[in-house]
This record gives C-alpha cells, structure tokens and sequence, in this order.
C-alpha cells in the first residue's frame, strides 16, 4: 500500500511548481542522466586551475591580514573566522578595494554587503524592493534564470525588456517603464548584465551605457547591473567601463560574484548598495544597511571562513583578480574564439544557421531555422551525445524560440570540436526532418 | 548642501522598518557602544574552544572522507569542494549519522537540505508554506526574534502561542488553531523549540511531547521544531528525546543548527523535511525537495568549503556532536548552574525578583517588579557597566514585559559574578526609585 502523502503541492508557494524553478532542475537531470555527453550546457568556471592547497593558503593570507594590517590580536582574529559577525561581512574593504583597482569603481566599503554569492544578493534588493502588489521588476531579455526565480519566491512580476544585438532596446525599456506606470503598477528597478551577458553574450556599447544612465536619471528608475563575466573579454575590444563606473547619480546597484574570478564553493559574491534612503525621523542611511537587515533574517552573515578564503585569493594578487585571472582569462578567450571559429567551419555560408559573435564572456547564441525545446534537448543528449541549453528557458512567456545556448567555460578545444561535431549532426538531421525553414515561425534569438 | 536622496524607505519591504528587524540592529549597537561591559546579552558560543588549526584539519579529514569513504578520484573531489554543487547539500549523509547516533532519528538523507545556519533553513520552510495571504504561522512566546523577522520578510502573520513555564500551552495551542479557522485563516505550522529554548530557557516535558504530537496529528498541523540547543543540559534529568525522534506521522520539520556544536562561522544548518508532497501529476516527493527549490533561488547552494569543515568535525567524531562537544557541555552547563546559584544568593527569598531555572542551554529569564525596556539597559550599559536582553524584543506585541534574558554561553564564571552584582545593583536603585511593586501592572514573561 502506498504510504498517505502529507501535503499537497499546491498548498506550498506557487514558485516552487515554477517553471522559473522547475527549468533548473531539468537541466540538470539531463546532465546527470547523460553524464558522458559533451556539455556545452554547463556555465561552470574551468577547473583545471582548482588547487588543493588554495583554500588553506588563502585562509592564513587573511588571517595574517586581520593581525598584520587591521591590527587584531590573534584573540580577536579567531573571532572573526569562527564566531557569528558583522551582517555586512568581513571582506567588504577587499571588495572596495578590487572595485577600484580592477574596475575604477569607488565605493565607500559600507554600501558593500557581501553575500552567499550573488543569487542572495540579488534576491535581498529584489525583497526591499518589492514593497507592494503594485510592484515590477523589468529585465532584459533573454534573462538568466536566477534573476526570474527570485522574483518568482517574492511575488515580484518580470516584465521583459527587448535585448536584441545592443544589448539592451533602449526604446523598448523606456516604453516599458511608461506602459507599466500608465497600468498603475511601479517599475522598481531594471535587470541588465551589460557585460558577456548569460545567456545571450551581448554587451552594450560605451555609447548606449552612458544612454540607459541617462534614461535612468530621466525615468527615476534603479538599474541592477549583474557582471559576473566582465573580467573575460575574449576578443582585441577589451574591457568597458561597468555601469557603475559611469554612475554618478546613484542609479545603479551592482551586483558582483567571485564564484567565476575565485572559486564557486566558497559561495561568496556581494552587493554595491550606496542609494540613500531618507528614514521616518529624516535619518538618512545606506540602501546597503537596510539590505543587511534584510540578510540578518535570511543568512545571518555569510560564513566568514568562506569570506577569508575570498579576502585571501584578493590579497594574493594585491586585490586585482585581473591579475589573479591571466589563465583563465586566456583560455576562456581562446575556447570561445574556438567555438565562433568552429561554428563558421561546420555552418558555412549560405546556411539557415546563424550565431552571434560575443566579445568575450562564456556563451554564445545558435540560431536555427526549427523549434529548440526540451525534447529536441533530450534528443540531443540520447542519441547525439551533446548538451547545451534551450533558450527557450531563458524566456518568461514559453513561447517556443528556435534558439539554444553554447557555452565554452568548463571544457577544453577538443571538446568543443567533437560537441560542435556533434551538435552539426543533430542540426543537419533535423533540417532534413523539418522540411522547410521558411515555414516555420518562431521568435529569433539574439542574433 | 545635503546630498539628495535616492529612495524612501516608506518604498521598501515594510519589514525593513519592523520592530523584528531592527531590534537585533539596536542590541547589537548597545553592545558596541560599550564594549567594556559584562554582557549577559550575547548568546554566542564560548569562544574557549575555539582552535586555529581546525578549519585545515577538518577540511583534510572531509576531503579523505571523500576519497576513501566515497570512492570519488582527487578530481572529483576537488570538484565537490570548490564547484557548484548539489543544491540539498554534500554533508547530508553525515548529517542523517548524527541524527541518528545523538538523537536516535532515522532519517533518509535525501530528506535533509543543508542550509546557511539554521536561519535560512528557517526561512525556506516559511517561504514554502506561505502560499496565500490566508497562512498564518503560529509560534510559541516568547520567540525567537529570527523566526519572527524571516516571517515578516515573507508577509507572514505569526500569532503567539502561550509557552508558560512548561515550554508550551497545549489548550492555548489547539485555541488558536482553532481560533484561526475560524477567522477564514490557515494555520501553516506551529513553531516551537521543546528544549531549553531561546529566549525562555523553558523546555517541554516528554508526556507535553507526546500530547504535542498527537495534537499536530489532529488538527493536521506541522511543527517547526527549533533544536539550536539540546546538546547542553546542564542538570540530572539529561536529555529528553526530540519531537523529530518521537516523530510518528511526519508532523515535524526539524532544523538544525552546526553553529552551537561546530562553529558559528561555518555558518551550516540544516532541515530534515521528510513530509510526503503530492505533485499535480500524482508523482509524490520530499518536501525537501521542494525546500531545494526555492534554496536554488537564495543561495544555490550551501558553500561546500563551509559544508567541508563541518564534516570533518562530524567526521573527527565518528559523526557524535556528543562526544565532540564534551568540554562545552560541561562548561555550559557549570555557566548555568553557577548563574542559577548567584542569582539565588543576590536576591534571597523573600524577593521580588523571580527566575527560572532551565534544566540546561544558555539562558535563563528573570522577572523583576518594575519596566524593563531599551532605555533601561541603556542605563544598566552606561551606569552598570552590564548587558542583558529585554524580553520584549521576543515578544511580537510590543507590550511591556517586566523581564529581562540572561545569556551564559559567552561568559566565564568570574564574569557572570561580576555581571550578577553589576544587575543586583541596578536592581535595587530601580527598586528604590520606582515604587512599589504591587503597583505595575505588567506581563510577567516566563517564570
């Protein structure tokens, strides 16, 4: 006899039956189920820089910077590793200083919340945010998914904003901003990874940052600017300043990760929150403190082992993870240069298949003239042996888009040609079993 | 010229102005403001124990559990330790041996999600049952004030429960069950913590478990039970057995908390969420599984480093926080008893100052005749030079409350001594000037 169950699904939280939730879960079953399929799914950072002896090195490095240069006895030391502590984090002066050094960005280190990487730190501005069912959150798209299923647990509506080849439709957010106030509803903030993006891989141009700035400043609008690839240019264009280095109004909060630049199991990333917000005695304070009141009730504080093993890698390379990163940095624009080069060999022109060409970062967009879904996927990883992502997920409406992401961080040159090999077959099957291109209508990805 | 403003908090989350969120803020500044003061306020651990060599060797002791316990290569293994991970956690086998081993509950592993602190374990369950603004979480009082302010970040009414001096009032619990339905509301869970508990010391009876239990069955409600303290009794009677081991229908949810046992700093918890969910499509699963969800969209996942050092003390100990923990339950339990003992001395019979007395944990609750608020341990900081916790702040009703908390767990002997004679002092000059007793009327907080 089947055991009774003890609860319903549907008296839970709506997000969790999501597919803004569930969609993660999938993809990653997939992976599981077909564990010897070349991943061009997996966003991972590369491991074959990992080194055992890494996080032990940078603890005492932190260590010694608690002693040596704040001045704390060893009493004091041990304190800040092992006990509970400062909501805000122990390594926010770190992160100002590799804000300034790597970035140009000067933050005064009390707007610096760090986080249980970046995903709390969105999800904590997205709680302070969302005050009121009158409330939206506007993101462009193709979006990465963390950002919908965080609104999702909030109760927060996404409203897309057009991506396309800039980056970010400038037009179509002001438009959206309008629409959403015309309907009574308040546009709290916009989305943006103007950087690499995941998963479409474009950036916005110097031009067009300065513009959404401004359009921000007219609109009185907050943009939440999430750069977790920025560091990986792969092309001779190099590195644009961030959003928040233009940012002399206070639009921006900026979101920043070391999972990609230091080690995701260390799980730290952190927010930059230097908004003032105005009190009901007239105090005025940091957005960053009312968002560490939010944290002290989700996390507490973030491990501060986890944050010393961070501060360590930081102060190994004078707080410049540039300068930590020349490997990575490398090899990550070697592979996606690779895989634009291979892409261009195994679809020659004319073909119905199309790409971007992402100017670093670890993703790029395939176009394809048939329907990209789940079940193509499975496909894909049954009798083909490769992975990747359908955009399609990357979509809030499940409108079916003939799209799907490639992305070259977690695997080697060879691995991309025999995955691109592979992915041709697929593709080359499927063009002989859908018949005509041209008779099929479905919304272009990035291109 | 002031600089201008960018946001009103009145526009935030309204919890980010609630009395739950900002008295932790206000505790924690009285303490800075003076930190020469005994404090009796700090429900930290002792810090006594504390080994500057223990996050290496536990990391080293995780890392060949791993390779000689689970057969992973050493690149599979630096995988799980520096990678993004499984998102219910990678030390949840050892979790479900200690479960067993100290407390005698058998759990399947995949019913346990690893969690940052016992804090977020708290607020994935709160986030997964407020579904409707018609859920309502009850909570025995006093109660602890994270459970209250990760309630409010969700819009989640807590209403209290009696706890009185035997941990919780059943017929007040069946009451406002009852009471809730009856208002067209859905009454989620119950929150309690059966042993020794924060902020009350309280703990219930094993026959109050069992009525507990049978009641939860009847009237198809969940327990939350909260077990941050249960390692550390501090007289004969030892330990009793947890709701979770005498846990027949799967009625309780239990969260655990590494920060008492292991470190603070690893910032590890957990929740052992076994209840059976039924899924639109008739499949059934954990609710943990769900709980995994919603984590993916916090924090992804738990830092598997943290994790790391958390197992290796499990692991040290042939996974036994019992054994582990031998000295700090000795210590504790001789901080109580000697808390016990001076209060007893300082304020002899006749008095009109009361006390508790836990059989074990880190607090205890005295009631005095006269108003005890944040003005007053203002006072007792700046003139007494001691700290202590006004009940009030565990009380969601901002009623006065003539009683204060008292923490042993930071403190050695000499100090409590010297805290107790800096508390009898400022007792008697509130004596003096305030009156007579018999004139206040007042809620007495736990007796």
């Amino acid at each position: 006899m089947d055991e009774p169950v003890d609860l319903d699904l549907a008296s839970l939280h709506p997000a969790v039956d999501d597919p803004a939730l569930t969609s993660m879960n999938f993809l990653n079953e997939v992976a599981q189920h077909w564990p010897d399929a070349v991943s061009l799914a997996a966003g991972r950072p590369c491991e074959e820089f990992f080194d055992d002896d890494a996080p032990r090195r940078w603890l005492d490095r932190f260590r010694r910077h608690l002693v040596e240069e704040l001045g704390q006895g060893p009493e004091q030391a041990r304190r800040t590793l092992f006990q509970y502590g400062r909501t805000k984090g122990v390594v926010h002066q770190l992160v100002a200083r590799n804000l300034a050094v790597d970035e140009g960005v000067h933050v005064d280190p009390e707007a610096v919340v760090v986080t249980v990487g970046c995903q709390e730190a969105m999800f904590l501005v997205l709680r302070a945010l969302r005050a009121d069912p009158r409330d939206v959150l506007l993101a462009v798209a193709p979006t990465y998914v963390g950002l919908t299923g965080a609104a999702r647990l909030l109760d927060l509506p996404v409203r897309p904003v057009a991506g396309g080849p800039t980056g970010v439709d400038l037009a179509d957010l002001r438009d959206q901003v309008r629409r959403a106030r015309a309907e009574g509803l308040r546009p709290r903030a916009c989305y943006v990874m103007p950087d690499f993006a995941n998963p479409s891989g474009a950036s916005v141009s110097l031009e067009d940052r300065r513009r959404l700035l401004d359009l921000a400043a007219e609109e009185e609008l907050l943009l939440i600017e999430d750069n977790p690839y920025g560091l990986f240019p792969a092309g001779e264009q190099g590195r644009l300043p961030t959003l928040k280095a233009l940012d002399t109004r206070r639009r921006v909060v900026y979101l920043g990760s070391f999972a990609k630049t230091v080690l995701p199991g260390a799980r730290v990333g952190y927010v930059v929150a230097d908004q003032r917000v105005a009190g009901r005695d007239g105090a005025v304070g940091l957005l960053a403190d009312q968002l560490a009141k939010i944290k002290s009730m989700v996390t507490v504080n973030t491990s501060p082992l986890a944050q010393a093993i961070v501060g360590g890698a930081l102060l190994e390379h004078d707080c410049s993870l540039v300068t930590a990163n020349v490997r990575q940095r490398a090899a990550y624009g070697r592979n996606l240069r690779h895989l634009l080069a291979g892409l261009a060999r195994r679809f020659p022109a004319p073909s119905p298949v199309r790409w971007n060409a992402p100017a670093g970062g670890f993703f790029a967009v395939v176009t394809v003239p048939f329907p990209v879904d789940d079940a193509l996927l499975r496909r894909s990883a049954e009798r083909y042996g490769v992975l990747w992502t359908p955009m399609a997920h990357f979509y809030d409406d499940g409108a079916p888009v003939n799209a799907l992401r490639l992305s070259v961080s977690a695997v080697t040159p060879d691995q991309i040609d025999l995955g691109l090999d592979r992915l041709a077959a697929l593709v080359a099957d499927e063009l002989t079993t859908s018949g005509s291109p041209s008779a099929l209508v479905s919304r272009d990805a990035v291109r």
